[in-house]
């Protein structure tokens, strides 16, 4: 498949008016994009329909109206690239999760995220693989190797929660809610490690040595990645902190706390790591350090250009999907045995739902035996939510079925283009009908409660991410005991070990909390740790142990922002 | 000139791993962005070295590293591409420079700055134009047409007042930094719209009737581009003000004003318009409607990404070019002649001094001449900074000569390699050492008063652009003045015609102003026409008709944005 970007980056009108044609796309890519928008927008209010959906739709439409003005030629504006997805797109996607996480949840699920989310994947990974190995041999389907099966699986094993996150309220489920965004992002830098590690692997000779090693390599992916992205976020945080650059100007803090999280994960590219677990990790560090650091105006501007960046990423990457399937080369293969493509596609869904299923509810139960506490545990229908939020495919599959089955540019070869239509056929299929069975279906799950419709009308919690105030008063019971925990000077009581091994994420976030406050915020800044500003409303009360209301309002996570008055 | 992002943007290393080159090259890239923001900090105390001074030396410097480690082969990461400048880097700078001018000022000086920026450059450029004609034909540098000698006249009429502008006090000297700013906009406009009116145009078939068809060309160009700005502008507004997206979200806002500011300025490529012109006047119309429709965080995130990505894109800018100038290409074909290119750059260097001193003083007197009280006249003080801030060259002079001069991969051909070479030399020489002299001159012609200097500690006014509490203080009785004037019912005494015409401009912003009230705001919304939104602190106050304190602060232009209450 061709890097089409030349094309697209040709001559503008106003220097040489060479390219008429490139220009031309970008107008349209572009408007499209605000369609997406504002009609997006106007199906707000029933949320059947989200964002994901309508850019597909438009997307796909675009691609008819295109083959149709060009008598069937050609269907799509930009050709497919995953560089382009990888480059530019993903990054600020994933680096928003991480960002925009509510870190307390995240770090108090850790564990059971880190199940879902690697453990699971690897389990769903190994089924699909088996499974298509067992049923496309008998199917004829072209010549597939040994990697190609293995490549199937990792694709395969690449969720697209967004559409399940639209839907989950997370002031209701905050568990739930967590879970299922905590998974979907270690499920998509799983997948890709697995993916890049398939790759490496020499797969004519497999035997222990090999196969440990393929862990082996596994693991360091995972651990040398995590580590580049904390290192990055911590520098960002230090480096912010001694320049105290707020003081001359606030674009020179947004540009750098830009430009470094996109050097972590180009960084993590250069040296053969997962760009995505760096930028994620780089995100949590970044919210939890860096952003304190900062005036006012920079965190209100970082927290919403991020969530923009990311928004515009995702619309484009959902309008580029719909527009890509209607590609009329790659359906020109299996033209003619529709029949087969169909069943492909049909073996793909049932692994899909299989191989998701096996791992959610032992891995469920095993979580749940962990638990004491009733409320931690996670119900049967909170577990066929999860089940079902990670059931839709979306343009991570894509974009590696993409990279395995046309890097010789060869969907020519059948086999190959079997599987290209048939993961556009698996996501398109579950984003568009799973993503609108999901609304009712949560809704029938787990029924909402009523108190939260009037959140609406309040400006500063009209966010569908923030919480109504009624939470934010749980939170803020809650933050401010667990303030009041560490300011004792008396050490704790030694710790229980029967409470160790019952709930160790808690007793880990505790003594985290307590090496938080007493080594990395003096250095590298965060709640609390700002130097004294006057003149700002936040940060005048924003002394070391005196935290004002508003901090303990989300605990760890950046408070809202509010700039009223506490008066209001 | 090759397009080199497909190389660019090749696959990065988690994917296939291929071009290991191209992401170090980003990489590179990024690391040096964040170091000139970091270096252009600290140099900031003393406001010599500016941050493009400092861009261009590390570009420098990068490229004798890389000269030196590929043994002299090559010195660049990127291949310098006007694409690239003029599709990605130049529409985020000057759609914040519309976005940020102080409007009241601007228009209040409409006529002086088209005085400037329309005629003057004209000026410029015939006298660039027949002075290259006069000089270069005895200087055998090779073939060159009436077209080149043309198209040098357009390229180096493209000023690039950044660097005095970071000189300038806007708050001690307000007519001149209005009319530096604006003159600067206006020029680069109207630079490439003659540069690409000169390709347009039949050169063979001189005539009164051709040359009256370029001034057509010329003006449509002109009044079209600003009107689909205005359009685009105006669009944004409506669907913003109708939608009211703040409801929901406020990262559909800034999604949908970022989009729609760069469709207008596709739009205007496609269209064969000047883009520059178009995304100018969007900025300008959107910070005057559409800003005031969007939420009080969403108004905060605007603000300070256009600006931040205007600062990222002027650093990359001086730094490409930095990396590019030692390109060894180029300089191989006049190496056998030092001394020729030498003197070819000294000719353009004096045809710049020329240039600009024959339309600054003349058109100074103009403008003088029309103006009744003295502190609306220019002093000679101020005519000679304006002269100097005219004086720098920058990217759009190195665009305009790539595209003209190596536009069909001819840098071989030598009266081309010596034209680019020069055009660089220009370029280095007059940012450089100009640009380190600014600082002093501008000290030494307009002394700076001394009372801002506690400015810098308070927090919500420390940029350099937004105005110490006195000179808000002044805006703000001058505000209510206009408002109080505005808010009369009684129709008010025909205008006098001595006074239209000895201050036309002043009497235009005054009918302007009531038009506006009485027809646009209503519809597009804008300051004092937004809806009521219950809980924002600002927004609680902007009732029609109901100005409050916070609104007038600086008439038109957005409010500084405190969310201090006016208690601290």
């Amino acid at each position: 498949m061709a890097v089409d970007w030349g094309g697209l980056l040709m001559n503008p009108g106003v220097v040489s008016a060479t390219d008429y044609t490139s220009i031309a796309s970008i107008n349209i890519f572009v408007a499209l994009l605000c369609a997406c928008i504002v009609i997006g927008h106007l199906l707000e209010e029933h949320r059947w329909i989200n964002e994901a959906i309508t850019a597909l739709v438009i997307g796909l439409c675009t691609g008819c109206v295109i083959l149709l003005t060009t008598q069937g030629k050609s269907s799509h504006i930009l050709v497919f690239s995953e560089d382009l997805f990888f480059i530019y797109v993903l990054p600020p996607i994933i680096f928003n999760a991480g960002f925009q996480v509510k870190k307390k949840q995240f770090f108090r699920n850790f564990m059971t995220i880190m199940l879902f989310g690697a453990v699971g994947t690897l389990i769903s990974f190994i089924i699909i693989s088996l499974g298509a190995i067992g049923l496309f041999r008998k199917l004829d389907i072209g010549a597939l190797e040994i990697g190609d099966y293995l490549a199937i699986g990792a694709i395969f094993s690449a969720t697209d929660s967004v559409c399940t996150l639209q839907v989950l309220n997370q002031d209701e489920t905050p568990l739930l809610y967590s879970l299922v965004f905590g998974e979907g992002v270690v499920n998509d830098a799983t997948s890709v490690v697995l993916f890049h590690a398939i790759q490496n692997f020499d797969l004519i000779h497999i035997d222990a040595v090999a196969l440990l090693k393929f862990v082996g390599n596994f693991l360091y992916l995972f651990f040398s990645s995590t580590l580049l992205g904390a290192i990055a976020g911590l520098l960002s945080a230090y480096v912010i902190k001694k320049l105290y650059f707020g003081r001359h100007s606030t674009d020179r803090e947004v540009a750098l706390m830009i430009l470094m999280a996109y050097l972590s994960y180009m960084l993590a590219e250069l040296l053969d790591l997962s760009g995505i677990l760096t930028v994620f990790f780089c995100g949590i560090l970044m919210s939890h350090y860096t952003w304190h650091n900062v005036t006012e105006k920079s965190r209100i501007t970082t927290k919403h250009a991020f969530a923009t960046l990311s928004f515009i990423a995702e619309v484009f990457l959902f309008l580029y999907v719909g527009m890509d399937a209607l590609d009329i080369e790659k359906w020109r293969s299996v033209s003619n045995s529709p029949g087969k493509s169909v069943i492909v596609s049909s073996i793909l869904l049932g692994l899909v739902f299989v191989g998701r299923a096996a791992f959610v509810f032992p891995l469920s139960a095993l979580s749940n035996w962990r638990k004491k506490s009733p409320e931690e545990k996670i119900t049967f229908k909170q577990q066929v939510t999860i089940w079902w939020a990670g059931l839709m495919r979306g343009a991570v599959s894509i974009a590696l079925a993409y990279n395995q089955f046309t890097s010789l540019g060869d969907t020519e070869e059948r086999g190959n283009a079997f599987l290209i239509t048939s993961t556009i056929t698996v996501v398109l299929f579950s984003t568009i009908v799973f993503g609108l069975i999901t609304k009712p279906l949560v809704g029938f799950l787990l029924p909402p409660s009523t108190d939260h419709s009037s959140s609406i009308t309040l400006s500063f919690t009209s966010e569908p991410s923030s919480p109504p105030r009624s939470y934010l008063s749980m939170l803020l019971a809650f933050g401010q005991e667990s303030q009041v925990e560490e300011e004792q000077t008396v050490p704790p009581p030694p710790p229980d070990l029967r409470m160790i091994l019952t709930a160790p994420s808690r007793s880990v976030h505790h003594y985290w909390r307590k090496f938080d406050d007493k080594f990395m915020r003096p250095v590298f800044g965060g709640r609390g740790f700002v130097p004294f500003v006057p003149g700002s409303p936040t940060e005048r009360s924003l002394h070391p142990y005196q935290p004002s209301k508003s901090q303990q309002e989300e605990g760890d996570d950046p408070p809202p922002l509010s700039p009223v008055p506490a008066t209001s």
